[in-house]
């Protein structure tokens, strides 16, 4: 993997994101803003789940001013996402907001821009510009290529805020074509020294998406480029909270929680290991330490393939062997492959 | 991207693996290979949803001599997957077998190797070498980090073939591990002309599964390294063909039915968008054409943000505007989204 690209720290309230610090896992709220008690309530299980950051959106002036009780009742920093009206993002700043996603593609007047950043600089509050190429400024190269003049639309506003003496800036360039969105990153990162906030943007439901999402974060994430992720899913937004976590876990960059290694099962498998390992991640799902456990469909190849596991079953009919490092420590009869696996489990 | 590395093609069956041809999608059955008819049934509905070429497991005698009959029930080419015993690798290509995989971790006596790859040139039938790194040979530099011992195995192995003036090899230097995956096709890839198998080894569950996947096979095609894939998941088998077609989309090097675009959703969205993403996916699944469908959570961003899809819808409360390439072209009521955005993409 290539170092990680060095990017200048901001503080969205309590959370550094870049100057190589942990890559923070970002969701944002589909419930509807101004519904206080089910924003809290959302924001509090994506905080169960390992959310570091929670954006909300803020399309009136009603949802701007819920912000004030929302940060109330939870403890992860909060962002307001704000289209078109740069007022609503004075009145979320107003409302104790701890940072800004602005669209260049739909606030792009310099006199809202530098009302906003004004507001912002006072708060010392981060501005995200978030751009999509899907709304992308209509000025510009039109005839370029999207990634460039998704960097363009960015660098645009980056002068904007610099102008106005303001460089707690954020930048992301999403994309739902994958080579489109690296290449804008790619771009980006060898221009500016803020941090990068990543995403694949409408990436879909959880198949498409989280193959989707991985691609695009995850290639970045290999190139050393990116300070914070957030995975777009068409789902609860806990799902797109866990992908974060796979993604982060998959390239060694974090560790939250057990690690399932499972075979895909093969002509050997004599049971039925697609419903074990589906139980084993269940209870896995309940527990907090990061260990790596294995479920495997056959003895011979089982425990020297999951050798690097803490703790694994390798099944045969009617048998299994339950395995540490490799090592076979028990055998268990097929009824208490789950019970067995378990206790071991439980047991580090 | 980077350009596709430069590969020496090879034939299994009548597929053609490297030589910058398309990247071909693998998957391996999960039956028990000696029951021909559940055999032939899922190589039967793998083939249905793309599947190019499946590998059967050959754990004895009788699973090798069942690849004749199961090879007169399917048509796409079938690969033996052997090992420990290599007299089971002359039994398979005895019985027609399109390719063979071997890992060197466990067949590595040069004289037993040696019979094979007698019988298999014989016969013109490609061998995989299949390099697990939990299942390394036990000989070797155990001091080196693992993508390096995965790379002098396999380099072992292809000096042997090449010593019997044996060439049509594809390699493959599987890990569960994302960065050692990566690392390991990175380094062979730079020493070997032979075409290259992708995969993750045991990526587990769906969830994990996909994300693991997507990141390793993904990375690797992003540096151009790869010719044929295979996805690993706890899952039945479509399951990987179908993911394996969401990551060469995902990254547009092949195009295989629709592509569904759908938003997270967030606080500007009044309508059930996951439940109608959902029935628009399932009705999408039942067609071949490769067209791009957006459905999105409001009516503001929509059209603009899925400019790119071929058709979409935007759904605002109680009524929807139903898009081509970004422009309405009429609206329908909540009760007709489904319908409606259907008809359109029926219409194309």
């Amino acid at each position: 993997m290539s170092p990680r690209r060095a990017s200048r720290p901001i503080r969205v309230g309590g959370v550094v994101i870049g100057g190589g610090g942990p890559i923070v896992v970002q969701s944002m709220t589909k419930t509807d803003t101004r519904d206080v008690a089910a924003t809290v309530r959302q924001i509090r299980e994506l905080e169960e789940c390992g959310c570091e950051i929670v954006r909300v959106a803020v399309p009136d002036r009603e949802a701007a001013e819920a912000v004030s009780s929302i940060k109330r009742g939870v403890r992860i920093p909060v962002i307001a996402d704000v289209h078109f009206d740069y007022r609503l993002a004075l009145a979320a700043l107003e409302a104790g907001v701890d940072g800004l996603r602005l669209n260049p593609g739909n606030i792009s007047d310099p006199e809202q821009v530098t009302a906003v950043v004004r507001a912002a600089r006072a708060r010392e509050v981060p501005i995200r510009i978030g751009v999509n190429a899907g709304s992308l400024p209509k000025s510009g190269h039109s005839e370029a290529p999207v990634a460039q003049r998704m960097v363009d639309a960015a660098l645009d506003q980056v002068r904007l805020l610099e102008g106005l003496d303001f460089d707690l800036i954020k930048l992301s360039l999403k994309a739902f074509d994958v080579p489109t969105t690296v290449e804008a990153y790619r771009l980006i990162a060898e221009r500016v020294p803020y941090p990068l906030h990543l995403g694949v943007t409408e990436a879909g439901l959880p198949r498409g998406g989280l193959v989707r999402s991985a691609l695009g974060i995850g290639i970045l994430l290999y190139l050393g480029i990116g300070d914070t992720i957030r995975v777009s899913l068409t789902a609860d937004p806990r799902e797109e909270v866990a992908a974060a976590y796979e993604i982060l876990k998959g390239l060694n960059l974090r560790q939250r929680g057990p690690t399932l290694v499972s075979c895909p099962t093969c002509g050997r498998c004599e049971v039925d290991l697609f419903g074990l390992a589906r139980a084993v991640e269940d209870r896995l799902a309940k527990l907090d330490k990061p260990i790596k456990v294995a479920v495997m469909g056959c003895v011979v190849n089982g425990p020297g393939e999951a050798r690097d596991a803490d703790v694994g079953i390798a099944c045969g009919k009617g048998r299994g062997a339950i395995f540490r490092k490799g090592e076979v420590v028990r055998t268990v009869s097929e009824d208490d492959f789950l019970a067995g696996l378990m206790q071991e489990v439980n047991a580090i």
